[in-house]
């Protein structure tokens, strides 16, 4: 066993509007004791996803809120440090739900043994992941793209927008990708094959959309909402497809921002706009894993780590990803052992 | 033939905002001659619809705009006066986009022979014509509603909401309307078995809909978008859809208008909002009069018209129609013969 200390990060106050360092608290407690049918894991790679701002927001959604005083959540790759649950024994890798903490507890329902055959631990919280079936589901059963569609993706140099384009150039469409750095456009379009890129933080999003998309938009897979969906959305194709996965520039926002009225593009183009969580093809997890896996062993998917170092910076990382500082797949690495 | 008068509406200036009479110009023109092939047509009964709003404006849509100086669009139905057209005579009853005139040409793809034993002609333009039609469709094929489902329809009086509500009551599902007097929601509610109806000009739509909706809402059947739109939509169950048929409080907006960004609620309640056109389903048009003529035969639905006398008021009409003015399907009646 290790000594018995268990570094959390703990929700202190609420954020209003984009989370500060003190709305969360680094806390010192003993590690919890492993009971019957249960694991102990030791945290060795955190996931820093958008959507955990959700979680830090009092009132209804999709899942319950942080409590004050809780700690918060989040999905890790870890080892079991000790195992009382039948199936795993000690120094497996395992994925779960364990939270910003360096060791967590999962039982039956929360542990998913990675199989390590299919690349980097790390991957399974990522390109193998939660990111990564996200956006093979979204785009695939959301946009459903046909070869020849145009298909836009914001945030696409991020852990789910970069796969979306990679999985749209492998289905024959062209793919034009919104980021916010040229350094990311041009890591988007040399690197990682999308046929245009925009920056929304130097061009304006219409014209730009409306030179890179010359027949217009198929499909649009919507990962930050607010005026850039506002200024795709005009250039829906007829029966055009648009995949909510999420929508980071209203996350920090406790009511809705106003904008222009947009249904007007959903309706004289007979368009499509549907939300979804990844969840709804849980069922389905180990094709789309399958599937990435085999598409990362042959090059036709490549993926990007933004690795930060050390438990304790993952406050500051998440507040980065927010502003959208980060640059591919934000993970913490909370330990080598 | 006929004295040889053709009086015809003809749009004199572009409206800016709610068009006023003085944009559209009473002329008389000679009655046109009918070429091989073709069919003139007295003009009966004239359908006027909020989507021809957009008809009159400049830029892309879905169909051409009226250029300035030509007659107004619209579909009627209406009697042959001479056929040059095989398969038709005179006195045959028939449906086509006449257009806002008391004669007009119609050829073989635009001239629909009306099945009098179904109802009185002037039901082609109506319960069993393109807003009967647009309301089955756009019901049973966009919001797909389940037995059981709540179906909330705004401009529920209206043409087309007063159908769905009554397809969705034969469907099992709770119906709730939206109309803009007491009289409207007493019709909806007493008269055609709606479930609870809300007053918009009285009440505060969302806590109406909280209310009327306590299990939440399945299905929105829109007419208005807007305001009304954005107070239902928080009200969403999960995989709520919403079908977008219009949205005639933005018919008179050359720009999109400001209102709260609502896509939040599309994504945490993936949820589907599709906008739609009755044409997508010609092909099925006969299956969908055939039912709707069956039900309205056996009592399970009953339709109100509005009929405005003489061809010269139609502007008047239309002008009220888009402030909401009418009670149940617009039509002017052009002529008794």
């Amino acid at each position: 066993m290790p000594e018995n200390v268990n570094r959390q990060w703990v929700l202190k106050s609420r954020p209003d509007g984009m989370p500060k360092e003190s709305d969360l608290e680094l806390i010192e407690t003993p590690i919890p004791e492993t009971r019957h049918g249960e694991l102990l894991v030791k945290n060795l790679w955190m996931s820093i996803d958008p959507y955990m701002r959700g979680r830090l927001r009092d009132g209804p959604s999709y899942a319950e809120p942080v409590p004050i005083g809780g700690v918060l959540q989040g999905e890790s790759v870890g080892r079991v440090v000790e195992s009382k649950l039948e199936g795993f024994k000690s120094g497996d890798i395992v994925r779960g739900h364990i939270g910003w903490q360096e060791y967590g507890i999962l039982d039956v329902t929360g542990a998913h043994t990675v199989d390590t055959s299919l690349g980097p631990i790390s991957t399974s919280v990522g390109v193998l992941g939660m990111p990564g079936l996200t956006a093979y589901f979204g785009l695939l059963e959301v946009n459903r793209p046909q070869p020849g569609d145009t298909i836009v993706v914001s945030a696409a140099s991020g852990a789910v927008g970069a796969i979306v384009g990679q999985i749209a150039k492998i289905m024959s469409c062209r793919v034009v990708g919104i980021a916010g750095s040229d350094e990311k456009v041009s890591y988007i379009v040399d690197e990682l094959g999308f046929d245009a890129g925009i920056n929304y933080k130097t061009q304006d999003v219409a014209s730009a959309i409306e030179a890179a998309c010359p027949n217009g938009v198929d499909g649009y897979f919507d990962n930050v909402g607010g005026e850039i969906t506002e200024a795709v959305m005009p250039y829906f194709n007829l029966y055009a497809r648009m995949a909510i996965c999420g929508r980071i520039s209203e996350y920090n926002e406790d009511t809705p921002s106003m904008g222009p009225r947009v249904m007007r593009f959903v309706h004289a183009k007979q368009a499509v706009v549907e939300g979804f969580l990844v969840f709804r093809w849980e069922d389905r997890y180990e094709e789309g894993r399958a599937r990435l896996a085999q598409w990362v062993k042959n090059g036709q998917i490549k993926y990007l780590e933004d690795v930060v170092e050390g438990f304790e910076n993952a406050p500051k990382a998440f507040i980065g990803q927010l502003g959208g500082a980060n640059f591919g797949k934000l993970l913490i690495k909370v330990s080598d052992e």
